[in-house]
C-alpha cells in the first residue's frame, strides 16, 4: 500500500464509488521512480500522460499542479515510486461522457519494491505466458486503466523465482512483458517489438531506442517472433521502476547477462533515466 | 448518482484507492432492473456474475449475501436499477494476484433513467460508430470493468436524439451496441451476432434467443454484416434495463417498428424478464 496519497490535492485514501476510474477503468496512469527526491524522467512521463489524455478525451490536468503535488510527496524521499492516476472524474451511470466533468487526480507515494528472486542485476527468470494480448490500435501504447489482460497474464505463475512474463499477441508476435518492455540483441542489432496493435510505449523503451545510436547499435523495431527472441545473444526487460533487467532464463532456455545490456543500463543510469541505488 | 450504496454490506459511497477495481479495472458488474421491489432475472444475473468470477479468477461472493443486500436496497422501490460490482479486492502495487484477498462487493441502487429522445417504444435513432471493438476471446462475453472501448464508442455522438450506437469489430462484423445487444429480423428469421471474439453475452439477448422457438421464429447466431443489418425488415436493441428498443433509424436509413419486435417485447414482459411500467 502507498505511504501517502493525494486525491485532487487533498490527503486521502478513499475515492468516490461513482468515479469512472472504478466504474469503467476510464482513465490512465504513470509510474515514476524517485531517487534522492528526484522524479526520474518526469518530463517524459508528463508528456505521455498528456498525450494519453488527448487520445482518451480526458481533461488534461495542470502540469504545474501535478509537479507541485508530486514534490510534496517526495520531499526527503531517498527512494520510492510515484504513481499518478488520472480518471475522467465522477459521472452518472452510463458510458456517455458527462459534460463539464473534472478529471480526478490521484498521486500516491509507494515504497521501493523488494524482490523475492535475488538480485535482478544477475539476470532474471522469465515465463512465456499462454495469455495472448488482443489487438486494439486505438488503445495501443496508452498506459490506460483497463489492465485485465496484464492481470490475467500475470496470474499464470506463483513461483516467486520468476520475475516477469513475456506476452505474445494472438498472431504469435512477442509484444512485451506484463509490466515491462522487452529488447534483444542479436549480431550487434538491438531489436524490440513494434507496438502499433497492442502494448505500452514505455518511457525507458524510448530511451533505449534513442541510446542505440550513441552506442553504435543498429536498432530494429519490428514484429518479433518467439523463435528470434529465444535465439538472441542477450535479452532484457525494462521499465521506469525496474530500470534494465537482464534475462538469464526464458522458460528453460539459459541466456548470458551480456555486455551490451550492462552498457545500456549504465548509460541510462548516467543519464538519470533509471535508479542507481 | 446512486440513491444508496452498500460496500461489503456497509452503507458507503467511498472506496479504497487501492482497490484493484480502480487500479486495473480488475472486476466485473451486473445491471439489474427493479420493478415493484422485484429484481428481474436475478438468478440469471447471479449465474453470469459467478461464471465471470470463475473466468477472471475472482473470489465468488456468497449469493445469499448478495440477495439479502440487494433486497435491503430495493425495499419498497417501485422502479429502479441495481448495479452490482465485484472487484478482486484491495491489493498491493503490481498485477500479481495477492494471496488470500477478499473480493469487494458493491451494490448500488440507481433511479430509473429518464430519456431525452422521447418514448423508445416508438423506435430509437441509432448511430453506426466508427470505433471498432477489438477481438479478445478470453474476455469476450464477460461484463468486466474494462470498459474504455464502450466509453470511446459512446463518445462519438452528443446529439441527444440518438439513443444508442451500433459497433462493429475490426473485421467489419456487427457486434452489439455500446450498452445493448442487437437483433434483426429478415424473412421470418431472427438474427443476432455471435460473440465469441468480443461483446457481452446479455441476459436479455439469451432470453430472446430462447423465446424464438416459442414464437416460431428461426434463429440464426452468426457473423452479421452491416449490409445485412441495413437490409433487415425489423431491428431492435435490448438489455436488462431498456428491455427491447425497436430501431426506427440507423444513420439515415428508416426502419419500421415491426410486429415481431413488439411480440418479442410483450413476451419478455409477460415472463417478467423486462420492466412493464
Amino acid at each position: 500500500m502507498a505511504i501517502k496519497s493525494l486525491i485532487n490535492g487533498m490527503s486521502s485514501e478513499a475515492i468516490s464509488l461513482f468515479d469512472r476510474g472504478l466504474q469503467y477503468g476510464d482513465g490512465l496512469f504513470e509510474t515514476i521512480a524517485v531517487e534522492k527526491e528526484s522524479l526520474l524522467c518526469w518530463d517524459e512521463h508528463i508528456e505521455r500522460l498528456q498525450s494519453g489524455c488527448r487520445r482518451l478525451k480526458l481533461q488534461i490536468p495542470n502540469q504545474d499542479t501535478l509537479a507541485e503535488e508530486a514534490k510534496r510527496l517526495t520531499n526527503s524521499v531517498e527512494r520510492g515510486i510515484i504513481k499518478i492516476i488520472i480518471t475522467r472524474g465522477q459521472g452518472g451511470r452510463g458510458y456517455a461522457l458527462p459534460v463539464n466533468i473534472d478529471s480526478t487526480r490521484i498521486i500516491s507515494l509507494y515504497p521501493w519494491p523488494e524482490y523475492s528472486f535475488g538480485n535482478p542485476s544477475d539476470g532474471i527468470k522469465v515465463h512465456v505466458c499462454n495469455y495472448r494480448y488482443a489487438h486494439n490500435s486505438i488503445l495501443a501504447g496508452i498506459k490506460h486503466l483497463n489492465r485485465l489482460e496484464q492481470v490475467l497474464a500475470r496470474s499464470e505463475w506463483a513461483d516467486s523465482s520468476i520475475a516477469e512474463g513475456v506476452v505474445l499477441d494472438h498472431e504469435e508476435n512477442v509484444i512485451e512483458g506484463t509490466m515491462s518492455n522487452v529488447f534483444y540483441i542479436k549480431d550487434e542489432v538491438l531489436n524490440t517489438p513494434e507496438l502499433s496493435d497492442c502494448g505500452v510505449e514505455g518511457i525507458i523503451r524510448q530511451k533505449v531506442i534513442t541510446l542505440a545510436a550513441e552506442l553504435n547499435l543498429e536498432i530494429c523495431i519490428n514484429k518479433v517472433s518467439l523463435k528470434s527472441l529465444m535465439n538472441a545473444d542477450e535479452v532484457f526487460m525494462c521499465n521506469s521502476i525496474i530500470g534494465v533487467w537482464p534475462i538469464k532464463i526464458i522458460d528453460e532456455k539459459p541466456f548470458k547477462v551480456g555486455n551490451k545490456t550492462i552498457q545500456i543500463k549504465k548509460a541510462l543510469q548516467k543519464q538519470n533515466c533509471i535508479a542507481t541505488l
